[in-house]
């Protein structure tokens, strides 16, 4: 959820070979405020090194700033602006390989026909021949209307591909399996049912992703309901174990026991409808919760939620979770001392760190810690090992607090490209889906 | 359309180094009527040989026939009879692939949260940007129900994924392209159509298979209409090119001129309709046809065609093409002298090569010849880089004139595997498409 509108870019530069023009050069950027990335070496030379230089910036007026500042540093000259965001993206992220290279007639006549036929009759003899002999048991899609993107909101699915494609790239690098962005022309509810249903033979298991609130929890609720196979809507339950995660983990580096404490949702969206539920779940207590909207509360009732009110949950909660997508809904009078404050609205949030600290939060985090992508690998390729046919709270959990088990000391959340992180998170929820007998085994 | 039920097994076997110990070896099974594969050494030894010989049986029986010989030959032991078939299979045939490694929280940048927004954006503002930065321009689904599969019939979608997964393989190893099996659970034409319509942005191009007739005409039909992108029935349109361009060919060996040949079709299903408007659309003159269906006459007459019986069309014809599904439907009496049979049915002909040529047909071919993975790859490679809107007749016949093209002299197709076909295919379709105006650049 770290979504903060900042853009990338890349500033080739001709350094003279002259001590200290390097870090002239760093420090004119970063005293303007641009958050410096990669430095490589394209070229050393007698006279001069070339350098590209990464940096994070807010938008193109702040570029400008810091492009001008640079062409007048002596000693260095700027060479190219380089947007290789835009170059990474090109031809897209994800591609299908073929598993078996085609050489010989021979080779045809095995994946094609006639020997094909032979795979196909077996399958059709017994349906779960096709986990062993085709893609699907490795098949999860990844299924968006566009309808609630990032912080880009309704900007429909074709817009959304790009983030889609991020995702599908990043499961296959973390898990090794396929992830498969299918975008949905549709708003309707009942198409977007019908059309998951019709097309889910394909998969062993359904993400779905930036889909908007209501309709995110009917599509969830009845799609859980009429399919065989996992599904889960990341926006909800892999927001919910990321959070979940840092909040154990919180909790530890201060000694306390979540279990313990009293938890308060300020908003009850898709996030904090599935934060608060997977908090109960956990911990056994109840949550106090607050929404402007009525069927929002009432959802959270149905689920052993308490309905309450801002400043009764800013009284009395010793965590409060904030996911209004209000930026200052919270104000420093209002945060009770000694109380953990996860203010997770984006781009801004409820509160920012600096501000609740000051007010004597003992703890503060806002989105940008909290990186779906801890969670969603993991979660479907225990799935997956599992052969699971649902995703259950009890897996949630599992995948929770393998985080907690990878992060490390004192730290709220574990490195993301840490290969072992996702590993783990798999191990941890496969173990709780077949413990909850949730696997095709138990249930044929 | 080759599709006997044939098996495939390799026989690991054990040889004394004496001379002639594996010519006995493959003299025995051939004579049993073993199609011999390849053979591949798997150990020189001292005293004896070990290699893996593949063969193409007609069923178990078969196989156990030529084990027991095999088993009854000095100098040789019987290892193992290995499917490895199955094992090409297993696991399924093709994979997602992330063009995008992320190696540092950079990259994690860059491909994902923030820099993907700059992305999203620009596509939002203009949609065809999504054709330059997401995988949108080069994804090709390949959607059935399993509705009519192969020489299989009705097997479903699910166990039709093995034939899907093949043909996609086939078309990443031909094009580079990525071709996306979808398997719809559904009988219903309205369901088909709406599923496909929705998850439609997906893709640049559809390519519908293996759905029975007469629901794949209403489907295609539609599906044209409502689509900006090319969709295409492979089992009407693909083998109505490759059958095209077998038959041009066929003309040229004999010296005669397919235009000035008439032309009948018996059997006017999904593949003998698709055939005989194509040859009427290339020749310029109607053909004659027959089917015991009523709606399939009316259909092939509303194309310009001439109904006619089965007798007047063997009696008329220069030329005959049958796709009934009836195996022995054409007696010998019934063959016109120094007529052109193509007697395509599978896996059994309405009449042998043999006994046609033996009638006094001067040319004549059954269906393993018709390969339809000659026309598809090409078609839709030519469709995506011409960013064609639909896929015309012009563009067909300039697929199976491309085929023509690429025919060495005496035969009547090309090298499946050579890579060089597919390209000439493809360029020839793109240049159609732009010939006749069906590119998006027209189109906006």
């Amino acid at each position: 959820m770290s979504t903060k509108r900042k853009i990338i870019r890349t500033l080739r530069c001709k350094n003279k070979k002259n001590i200290g023009v390097l870090a002239a050069l760093i420090s004119t950027m970063s005293s303007l405020g641009a958050d410096i990335g990669d430095i490589k070496t394209v070229k050393f030379g007698e006279l001069f090194n070339f350098r590209d230089i990464t940096i994070l910036i807010d938008d193109e007026d702040h570029l400008n700033t810091i492009v001008q500042a640079v062409r007048k540093l002596q000693n260095v000259e700027l060479e190219a602006v380089i947007d290789d965001v835009l170059e990474t993206h090109r031809g897209g992220k994800i591609e299908i390989h073929s598993r078996a290279e085609v050489k010989s007639i021979e080779d045809l006549r095995k994946i094609y026909t006639p020997g094909v036929a032979s795979v196909c009759n077996l399958i059709f003899q017994e349906p779960k021949n096709a986990q062993i002999y085709t893609s699907i048991g490795k098949n999860v899609a990844l299924i968006t209307n566009g309808s609630r993107v990032l912080g880009l909101g309704n900007i429909g699915a074709v817009a959304a591909m790009p983030v889609m494609e991020g995702k599908a790239a990043l499961f296959k690098q973390f898990t090794g399996y396929n992830m498969i962005p299918i975008l949905l022309n549709t708003r309707d509810v009942e198409t977007f049912i019908s059309t998951v249903e019709t097309i889910a033979p394909t998969f062993s298991a359904i993400q779905l992703e930036d889909i908007s609130a209501p309709h995110c929890f009917t599509i969830e609720e009845r799609l859980k309901k009429s399919l065989p196979i996992p599904v889960m809507h990341d926006d909800q339950h892999g927001t919910a174990v990321v959070v979940l995660a840092a909040l154990i983990s919180t909790c530890k580096i201060m000694n306390h026991d979540l279990k313990k404490l009293k938890v308060g949702q300020i908003g009850l969206g898709a996030a904090g409808q599935a934060m608060s539920s997977l908090i109960m779940k956990y911990s056994g207590n109840t949550v106090l919760g607050t929404d402007l909207g009525e069927t929002a509360v009432q959802r959270f009732e149905s689920q052993g939620g308490v309905s309450s009110s801002l400043n009764a949950i800013m009284n009395e909660c010793d965590v409060v979770m904030a996911t209004t997508g209000r930026a200052g809904l919270i104000k420093p009078s209002m945060i009770k001392k000694g109380s953990i404050i996860f203010s997770l609205s984006n781009p801004e949030p409820e509160i920012t760190i600096e501000d609740a600290m000051k007010a004597g939060a003992a703890f503060a985090s806002d989105g940008s810690r909290v990186n779906n992508l801890l969670g969603y690998p993991g979660i479907f390729k225990g799935a997956l090992e599992a052969k699971a046919f649902t995703i259950n709270q009890e897996m949630l959990i599992a995948a929770a607090e393998a985080l907690v088990s990878v992060t490390p000391e004192g730290d709220v959340i574990p490195d993301v490209l840490d290969q072992d992180v996702h590993t783990t998170v798999a191990k941890w929820v496969m173990k709780a889906a077949i413990h909850t007998k949730v696997t095709q085994d138990f249930n044929s």
